[in-house]
């Protein structure tokens, strides 16, 4: 027989009655009978009902054993009694009798409980994570991980795509976010740079000639700590392809991502491949008020700015005036309430920094509240005739510049929806958002600067960016985002030295500064570039949304804590002197670190 | 049509014939024939070739693109005359004659030649790796790189395996090679450091119950150039098993790997999973004179010691009377050659730093040479007799020292092979090497050092480590070994804490040393480890050996030169003064960087 297991702890049945096995695990429970002890013996697989009674040599030794100790157990199965048959472990009909106990390895007094899994704080379960991970939601998550991870894998093979490993030591990029550097010990005062995406490389790659790349790709940003992101390392399923406009990546992802979600939803609807609703930047943003938007919400902002044209609710009517607007938000239902939901949103919109929630409650067809009062009668029936609402709904006003309301109605959507509960939480709604805008105008910096991706396609190409509004200037840039979260982000590139050098220079960079900056990319567009884009998809944010989990750390092996700290490891340390001479650096002396105090709620955002 | 492709390069076959297509890709190779202009059209996926005559408006288009430059081709799929059929290509049965051309992307003057594949220098080639990547041979190794790390990871899920990815920024680990460190920027003089393999975090895995554990792990060493490995980072194939011994992971791995090479040796034998030999690290120093050796080589080399007690040939039987072994390495067939062969064996050894090589050559059964002369004639008989050697063969001998005689011996039997063309290079020779010694003597500090890996278990456990003589002890440690290199290394894990502290204290570490330096792993141990072992293969080697290429930058991606410099990138790089002030770090005025000129011909070491 093998020296630790015959069987593993989650493969005997009915059908092993009267077998001889080894098994080898974890204690997870004991309970003492009276002579009688019962320990549910735990591996990766599944738990197995171990029965130790008097007569066995297995029982003072299992006794004396504190739970979470490693014991191979010799013994024989035999079926449960019906009454005691466990329905809900797969090893549920039987039990093994010890005949004896080879202890492999004693557990000391725990500094966490495995079973059971008590709330513990987390730094008692980072710096014991390899106990934290034998906890059963954690061990799960982490197993649904790899097999999320794995599954992707296996979807872009099978749509044609190849996976290329790109360098982890390169060089720093000047755009973006703060980049991890790493001393060079050969060329001192030199230093390479963790990537924060493989962005260039995988543009590289597309010049190079190899058609369709992906990676499951480890990412590095040393921002500062953030609700939605672990600090350091994170990974995209980033992925290329050649030759392609956007509808390509469309078609050719949808498929992919809706795989995924439908693969490990555990059936819960998903959005189909095929159906996912492409909605215009603009469009999001006056229907949703988020570029994000949680299509699961089924409120729907309108633009009603004409409405206030003159009207007797001068606030309104003056707003208007000068260039303002005015976007409504129904609350559907929530007229038959108490006016106490409509006072509480206007509180909470104040507290979040606007001026203000206006609102109409309709209670049986009478429209109420100050604006329903002073914008007329006649005026209001037009109003919420034109807005479909219903004798008990109610309505709220998102009044001011255009980036400003359409904000303010976003959050407003939001709430409404919790508030009234109208938010199917049991289903994954996917969709695209496109024709992001190309610039943005830099109040700052009172010049045009990128809206996303420097590296993307203006639409319409050179003669785009040589028309007369940059501002107006659309991007083939597009978002993917599931339940109001950006799950995925990518574009078509910019592929032509010609178009790139203009782009740049409408944000005051010169062709100089772009050959230095993006020497390795300018280079390569010089020698044959074919068309080409991609995206990358937030694989931590994915997995967090399909195992339901609210914290980063809950599907992360060896998550640092959000001091940046690993506490399993020590990390980081300080280095000794003779290193830090061979890397030719010295440590200055600074402040000490700042407090920080941030709970990583969602995931990071995909590049 | 869709705008760029009807079809890929690799295509149209004879029974496209009469079809409108598009295709788009490189400019390969241009054949004007006066008039008629013929372009081999490239893509990743293979050629077509392209037909413009002078009707054709593409014609003059073409005509003014140099190679390289990437079009879009509409025209019609013709079959080709018999006399003109390629059958060496996929697409060639048909060419398609060019109605119109669409230019994507024109190239420059080529700073490196594409087709063709001329030598070129390696700073050219690294520096454009975006055109070297298009060369044939290179991008189909990379191609084949991408397969063979797609069949490792089917293949190990198949074997029950779970790819879990591990931090990449994490704690310094005191043992092995030297760090990558990555400045703290919230705590100031504090570092990460890149992981030189993830040993400590899958021995975790294991203490955190999951069993099968499995990566294609990158890996990150700060080391000198050397002739063996590129400079920064590298991948191995990392697994470790819970509940084994190393018997179990011999017979888990040999049906992995030696399915892998069955799978890309394109025929070559390859030694069959169940039959790869175990050979004991001290048979294999004495009879290969080496812990990797080449098993295509059909030379054994056997201990003569005994035969020169008191032997004519005073040099040996002095070696011998001092203590010193005498090492026959056979050299089947050379006896009938010239008797210049022994002497450039005998120079040769003298240029190693070797006091010489001693041999006898047979011809037609008439021992020659000094040792044979003063040996005697009978003794001489009796050894070659011994030895089984035929009437024209020859041997040679390595005296010294049991270490020294033994390498030597090695490096003959090696370089005999070589010289007599006695290795079948065409085929795979797999074996295991088992049985290391755990301790070894360091000469230079006056006492026992690990031999290998400090967590591996020793033969014997805690009862070994008492026994009288620590350098007898063997550890549960094995490499794997192809044709003469180390392709994997491995154990079986220490996860006892009172065994591991023993085995430190033997090599001069107090317990509070090893909980400092290994606390994870040690502060683990206490709460329930299983027994565990593993191993980790070397990826780069194991792709250089089945794309049968000589140097590693040829099956990477994008590899720094020999410097530690990424052309491409232009990494490493000064960093911003505000971006070190943010880490808290100066550089230091130093010596320039070193002129380092080594040639990376084999892979780097597995770990």
């Amino acid at each position: 027989m093998h020296a630790y297991r015959s069987h593993t702890c989650a493969a005997l049945t009915a059908a092993d009655v009267g077998t001889d096995v080894r098994l080898s695990g974890w204690i997870h429970r004991k309970r003492d009978h009276g002579g009688v002890l019962f320990v549910d013996l735990r591996d990766h697989y599944g738990i197995t009902q171990i029965v130790a009674d008097s007569d066995s040599p297995a029982l003072p030794v299992l006794e004396g054993l504190r739970v979470e100790s490693v014991v191979t157990i010799d013994g024989s199965v035999k079926a449960r009694s019906a009454g005691t048959v466990n329905p809900n472990l797969a090893t549920g009909e039987i039990e093994v009798f010890a005949r004896g106990v080879t202890v492999q390895s004693e557990a000391a007094e725990l500094p966490l409980p495995v079973a059971g899994e008590q709330e513990y704080p987390e730094d008692i379960r980072l710096r014991y994570r390899f106990l934290d991970l034998r906890r059963e939601t954690l061990h799960a998550n982490i197993v649904t991980r790899t097999k999320i991870i794995r599954d992707m894998r296996r979807r872009m093979e099978d749509a044609g795509f190849t996976e290329y490993s790109t360098p982890i030591l390169t060089a720093s990029s000047p755009e973006g976010a703060r980049d991890f550097l790493v001393p060079s010990r050969i060329h001192p005062g030199k230093f390479y740079a963790l990537p924060q995406a493989p962005q260039q490389y995988k543009q590289l790659l597309m010049v190079a000639g190899f058609d369709r790349y992906f990676q499951i790709a480890p990412c590095f940003r040393d921002e500062d700590p953030r609700a939605d992101r672990l600090p350091g390392e994170f990974y995209q399923l980033d992925l290329e392809m050649s030759f392609v406009t956007q509808e390509d990546v469309w078609t050719t992802m949808e498929p992919v991502v809706a795989g995924i979600f439908e693969q490990f939803a555990e059936g819960k609807p998903v959005t189909p491949a095929g159906e996912f609703p492409r909605i215009p930047y603009d469009t999001a943003m006056l229907k949703y008020g988020s570029d994000k938007p949680d299509l699961r919400n089924p409120i729907e902002i309108t633009d009603v700015t004409d409405h206030f044209v003159g009207s007797g609710f001068g606030i309104f009517a003056g707003i208007v005036e000068s260039g303002g607007v005015i976007r409504a938000i129904p609350a559907p239902g929530a007229g038959a309430g108490s006016r106490k939901f409509f006072d509480d949103m206007n509180v909470w919109a104040r507290g979040e920094g606007y001026s203000g929630l206006g609102y109409i409650n309709i209670k049986d067809g009478v429209p109420g509240g100050p604006i329903a009062k002073n914008h007329g009668e006649e005026a209001t029936a037009k109003l919420i005739e034109a807005l479909g609402l219903g004798p008990n709904d109610g309505v709220f006003f998102a009044a001011g510049k255009a980036a400003q309301a359409a904000k303010l109605a976003g959050l407003a959507r939001t709430r409404t929806a919790e508030q009234l509960d109208l938010i199917d939480k049991d289903r994954f709604a996917l969709c695209w958002i496109v024709d992001f805008p190309f610039y943005e105008y830099d109040e700052d910096e009172k010049k045009l600067d990128f809206a996303h991706n420097p590296f993307s396609m203006p639409q319409g190409g050179l003669e785009g960016l040589n028309g007369p509004d940059p501002l107006s200037l659309k991007a083939f840039q597009y978002d993917m985002v599931c339940n109001g979260y950006e799950i995925a982000s990518g574009s078509i590139r910019n592929q032509s030295p010609e178009t790139m050098v203009k782009a740049f220079e409408l944000v005051g960079l010169s062709k100089a500064d772009v050959e230095e900056r993006f020497g390795g990319l300018y280079r390569a567009f010089q020698y044959g570039a074919p068309p080409h884009g991609g995206m990358a998809a937030g694989v931590d944010r994915i997995v967090m949304l399909l195992c339901g989990a609210q914290n980063l750390r809950e599907i992360t092996l060896f998550p640092m804590n959000q001091r940046a700290e690993d506490l399993l490891m020590g990390a980081p340390s300080p280095a000794g002197a003779k290193q830090l001479r061979e890397l030719s650096v010295r440590v200055v002396e600074q402040a000490p670190a700042r407090a920080v105090n941030v709970d990583a709620t969602v995931a990071p955002s995909a590049g």
